[in-house]
């Protein structure tokens, strides 16, 4: 089986083995390009694949979109320009094979269910802070997709009614991906840098560099107290977020992935002290709050399997 | 069947014929009462019923609690003193026949399944606007209930991360329920009839009256209009909220209940328009937002259902 995560500025493709073990592993980068030259380049990709393994059975990707569970078009994506685009048929039609889609989170929770940190669980929240925050669901064994497959946009929950805008086409205010994304920590970070160009990241910005989460991070985990300040505020509103899905869900456990994880128990301490302050007593004392354990290839992992189920479905 | 919803105040019983029509009811209200009492109370007033109609095959309570999946006791109430009971083995003891237990808000929820507003729906979040704010989830058909049994505490979804403090035992800050409950909307007037004692409600201070929820719903709808005011800003807090489960669960329908969805219009619209603004524009398209359709029996019908229920799995 090949699965396929298709992100905003890189995909990553796996081949499963029937033990499910990663055979063969292929990444790129790519920029923007049109709705036309974007479905090619991931049809390529997946031949790009093939060429090194053989044919495989179906096809699996996950895709930064709200993808509908019955046909139809992708009626909005974050990334990719893939809105109004039926993927599903598209990519079946130039594969002459099974096809599976959904979205890049629900992928990663899948593949987190199947070989990573979530593995006989029954009710997780899985969440990835990039850019943006992505959010997947796991109810009683089951992905939950909601009525159309549009559910588990746990980023645009507002925790901040009168709070910021929130990010690309989302309408809300003071929604988590508003105030703990790595976007968000890109934006304080850039305030600081202005206000302070003493501080490391006022240097940074003054020698040139891009002042975004991924830097922030890295200084954080250099040792740099004011980046590691920024991330604890960062946590503290994730823990807002997290004590809204512990209440809504009551979870065995919350899982944390996407490259702002990389800043570990600097964010995380925050978050599950947050958590603590905030949630019913009854339901936070029994919630975990773990990294991802796949880290970067779950959602490709997650791709793969989810072909896996169709085929198996099919026969 | 018996079902029984035990409200803060009041309790409320129906007993369902086998073509699940309401055969009999019975109400009453109670005062504060102990842990024992309030048992032995609960049990009268199921033989009470059967007095009436004769003996049933099984009970079910609607309890405003958070209620175990697995057996236990009950680790948190919110106007009952029943924490650290588990009142399934005490109820079943007392009657000698099969008891079933749930969350009130569930109960309500099953009770709209069955025969009220949401009939032949599969995804639907269901509020109750009382003093505090009650939540129940049917997800993909099934009712959720979380890890442990405690989910869908939807009042306490963090909307101002910086607002007031929550009601009760919750200790979050600028839950739903502490800016859209009619708790809040209490509050709400009374501070405005402390300010303008020539307002109707500094009048009806001023004469004495308790300013809560319900007076300012009937001075609204009577079309005071400072307390329809008061009633749309309850709305559009009400609308964050929504805004919150139409991006997380991608529902079909929301259902509002309780005593303050007598205002009506008064509410719905102001939310309905908060939703619209500030929801994922492909989930806010196809979410309905209507008021429960079995008003304050639909705790006790539920409850009667989970029982019946009951007897069809066990036979």
């Amino acid at each position: 089986m090949i699965g396929i995560d298709a992100g905003g500025t890189k995909i990553l493709g796996v081949v499963l083995d029937p033990n499910r073990a990663v055979e063969h592993e292929l990444r790129t980068t790519w920029r923007e390009r049109t709705t036309d030259a974007t479905v090619e380049l991931l049809i390529e990709f997946c031949r790009e694949l093939e060429k090194a393994v053989g044919e495989v059975q179906a096809f699996g990707f996950g895709l930064p979109a709200l993808v509908p569970s019955a046909r139809g078009a992708i009626p909005y994506s974050t990334h990719l320009p893939l809105e109004g685009v039926d993927f599903r048929v598209r990519a079946a039609q130039a594969l002459g094979r099974p096809v599976a889609v959904d979205n890049d989170v629900n992928c990663a929770l899948r593949g987190e269910v199947a070989m990573g940190a979530a593995v006989d669980r029954q009710n997780v929240v899985m969440l990835t802070l990039g850019t943006g925050i992505g959010g997947a669901l796991l109810l009683d064994g089951q992905l939950y997709r909601g009525a159309r497959g549009f559910a588990a946009e746990l980023g645009h929950i507002p925790i901040a009614k009168d709070g910021p805008p929130c990010q690309g086409k989302c309408p809300g205010r003071g929604c988590l991906e508003a105030l703990a994304s790595g976007g968000a920590l890109g934006r304080a970070a850039r305030e600081l840098a202005e206000r302070d160009p003493e501080s490391t990241l006022g240097q940074a910005l003054l020698a040139g560099a891009e002042i975004d989460g991924a830097l922030v991070t890295d200084l954080a985990l250099a040792g740099d107290r004011q980046a590691q300040a920024l991330i604890a505020t960062v946590g503290e509103h994730l823990g807002v977020g997290l004590a809204a899905f512990a209440n809504a869900f009551d979870p065995e456990l919350i899982l944390i992935g996407g490259g702002l994880a990389r800043a570990g128990e600097l964010l995380l301490g925050p978050a599950r002290r947050v958590l603590e302050q905030r949630a019913l007593p009854a339901i936070r004392e029994q919630v975990q709050v773990e990294l991802a354990g796949l880290g970067e290839r779950a959602g490709a992992i997650g791709a793969a399997i989810m072909a896996a189920e169709l085929c198996a479905r099919e026969e």
